[in-house]
């Protein structure tokens, strides 16, 4: 007969107690493989205990497969070979260590692009609407959305990018999802995995990784001052092509209306084109209108639109769209409708609430103020100073960031490396280039650095220049 | 000169006048390519408006392409063809339309499974600790998180599956996602596409979905009473597989531990091999203890783990995780990194405290209860009335469904039809099977309908019951 020492102290249930025990004797081999165990009748007479206890711990024996049962005969040991010994179970918790992961180098003065100045985000606003929908939208949160994002949300990005974007839409034609990087992995799950992709060269990093990642060949395709060169995405074979045309990323282009229309033509002359436009910081432009979308400026069919609400409220609100053609639609909804909502509720009611009454708009419009004033101060802080003579400012009718070119006879990684001594991070134009892509030269100037000023207030992106004075001219 | 009627009373910026003025005329080829224009000076002067406003109106056009400058000589229209008219502009909002879609058919009493009963959720805990975080916690909102999820959430799953699932895993190991569509389409990505993906066949029809829609090959293996089947695995050349173990979908299977075993060693055996553990639903077991997961049985690095916070806790909250092999996540980290945290900082925090302090566990016994009494409710109102002698109850051990085996005569899709003329809507077994694939008839009895009952409260359930009774008996 098996003798358990039971402890009926130690605040693990009694049942519990002989099912650990007898698996750790099968696990072993100490139970043999066929071996009869004691009926529970008499287990339980042996050990003192209640039938129901020893048939309960029978019963996850033979839930998890340790035991089998034979009618009218009785429990017998299974073979099992090659388990992990179970000590762990009678371990104390698991010891958690620290966060394991090397923070990024921090600089004082970091001219990255990928943030924003979460300090200006109108939190009290936010909170107050989130506190809203805590206490009157219950069923809204809880209950399941749509698989495309709330209708309330869609009707109101619907809005906005017909007044600020040129947009004229069907809310139907909104999708939400939670950013950029799963919206444009999402297109390659309905335009097709045999469809060849171009990116921009330069461009930002991620997209062309986004597409690697999801399975499919990625094209490069230069620029030139217009930006995408429409000859050589014709002659790359490529079916698909991810632009920003309201203002390129790194090098600040916006494309005019005639190349444009090129594009577009480009897409509409063979079946399966699409382009997918990225309008990623569309809402930044600093003097007149915003160009209005590519989307909207002929009926073309081929254009999915993209944006994200990372730069124009706060990275941390996973929340991005994108604007499929009215043709895609239902292939969209029949392929597709098994991917659930990616955003949760209650940011999707959020933000509807918020941009319902005005507070989006009157966001974006005082960032906009904020921006192009610190654009200014930082424009002034090198012409007006030591870096006025050496520096040429590339990049400044639109988005967050500037392009400076260096005449100090340094080359980039020589730029780059001195700012970094003087506490001040600027970024190499060149990392945004794929190495061994032929380049149209004349529009990639050398010993030239990015330099993102929406994370910086005025005074701090004062200071950074003066880094930058000490570090390349002084 | 151009004629322009100016009315400052409209409340468009005289200078957003004049730029539309000019480029509607040059879309329509009023103004033709080549043309040039009046000086700004002039147009000013002829207007009678300052000559900055003329000025902004002309860096709009030539910003958008609209018109080129050429210095000293002055502006021209560019060839603009293609282009939509533009009316749209002047229009009022777009009239929205209501929520076009077909909504579900609906039936009183819904035997669905991908529910849970949302008014047992915690909401007044769960809305008191989102407030705290929105009044305390404003930089973790809004500042981006670690693209694996937040360190403490992953510490508190790490600890929740120490205890109740048997894994000792560092949190290292755990990435938080939007749900577990979102995270079984990513490990196609870093598993790789070239392999061949394996899934259950019958299965949750989903599963299939995703892996086909991310481009990879899909082999439906069959199952017996124990699980899916080895030695087709084997032999269907599959590298991946995709199960259930705690509580096979829709069959309620719990793969002892002598299958599990098999499978380990299948993925074991050959490089490149890989079980993604699907454990949806393995909170709800009504007897004895959870069933330990696959991925704790043994030392292997083969087992990707999945789990959600849908059943848990309610759908629409979009979290779910998984866990790496160590052996991967150097991996996943320097491959995946671009694809930031696809769920809000906000939800993170929450949920983390929200199991921080024993909420989450607390609810999930609650549910246990709560789910083993409907069940129970359920049984009681089929055995003990009028379908008593008719239908085989399937599936008892664990999960938020059962499985009816009716006979009356009446085929399966009888049994779903007719139910649903008495308001009451089943779901057909033979949804879940994989069509043209060879089945063991043997563990797919016919005549079988799935009942979830994790939507209704008890007396809902009694009276779907005797709906039943009447669609199938009487």
């Amino acid at each position: 007969m098996l003798t358990i020492i039971i402890n009926p102290k130690s605040g693990v249930p009694v049942y519990e107690q002989i099912y650990k025990f007898i698996r750790k004797e099968i696990e072993t081999g100490k139970i043999k493989a066929g071996e009869k165990l004691p009926s529970k009748r008499k287990l339980a007479a042996h050990l003192k205990v209640g039938l129901v206890t020893v048939e309960t711990a029978y019963g996850q024996l033979l839930a998890e497969g340790y035991i089998r049962s034979e009618p009218k005969i009785g429990y017998f040991a299974e073979p099992i070979k090659g388990l992990k010994t179970r000590g762990r179970e009678y371990m104390k918790d698991t010891e958690i260590t620290d966060y394991p992961y090397k923070t990024e180098e921090k600089y004082t003065y970091d001219f990255k692009t990928n943030t924003v100045d979460t300090e200006e985000f109108p939190f009290a606003t936010w909170a107050k609407i989130s506190r809203k929908i805590l206490s009157e939208n219950r069923q809204g949160i809880l209950n399941p959305i749509d698989f495309r994002g709330l209708w309330e949300l869609r009707k109101e990005i619907a809005k906005y990018i017909y007044s600020f974007r040129g947009m004229d839409v069907s809310p139907e034609q909104i999708i939400v999802g939670a950013g950029s990087e799963y919206l444009i992995s999402m297109t390659v799950k309905f335009l097709g995995m045999e469809k060849l992709y171009a990116v921009e060269n330069p461009g930002y990093y991620k997209i062309q990784k986004i597409f690697k990642s999801s399975g499919v060949e990625v094209r490069p395709i230069g620029l030139d001052k217009y930006g995408i060169l429409v000859k050589d995405l014709e002659r790359s074979g490529a079916d698909v092509v991810h632009v920003t045309p309201s203002h390129h990323f790194p090098l600040g282009i916006v494309m005019p209306v005639k190349r444009r229309l090129e594009l577009i033509e480009w897409a509409n002359i063979k079946d399966g084109r699409y382009i997918i436009e990225d309008d990623y910081d569309s809402e930044f432009r600093f003097s007149g209108k915003p160009i209005p979308a590519l989307q909207g400026l002929t009926d073309s069919e081929r254009v999915i639109y993209i944006n994200t609400f990372a730069k124009s409220l706060t990275p941390s609100i996973r929340i991005g769209y994108m604007v499929l053609p009215k043709a895609l639609l239902e292939k969209y909804n029949k392929e597709l409708y098994f991917y659930s909502s990616t955003v949760p509720g209650f940011e999707q009611y959020t933000l509807a609430e918020f941009m319902k009454n005005g507070h989006f708009e009157r966001h974006v419009s005082r960032m906009r103020n904020t921006y192009r004033e610190r654009q200014a101060v930082l424009i002034d802080a090198i012409t007006g100073g030591a870096l006025g003579g050496a520096v040429e400012i590339g990049g400044r009718d639109a988005g967050l960031h500037l392009l400076l070119t260096v005449k100090n006879g340094m080359d980039e990684k020589e730029l780059v490396e001195s700012a970094k001594k003087f506490d001040t991070r600027v970024y190499g134009l060149s990392d945004y280039y794929e190495a061994g892509n032929e380049i149209e030269k004349n529009i990639f100037p050398e010993a030239t650095v990015v330099a993102g000023f929406a994370g910086m207030k005025s005074d701090e992106l004062k200071k950074a220049v003066k880094n930058l004075e000490k570090a390349w001219i002084i």
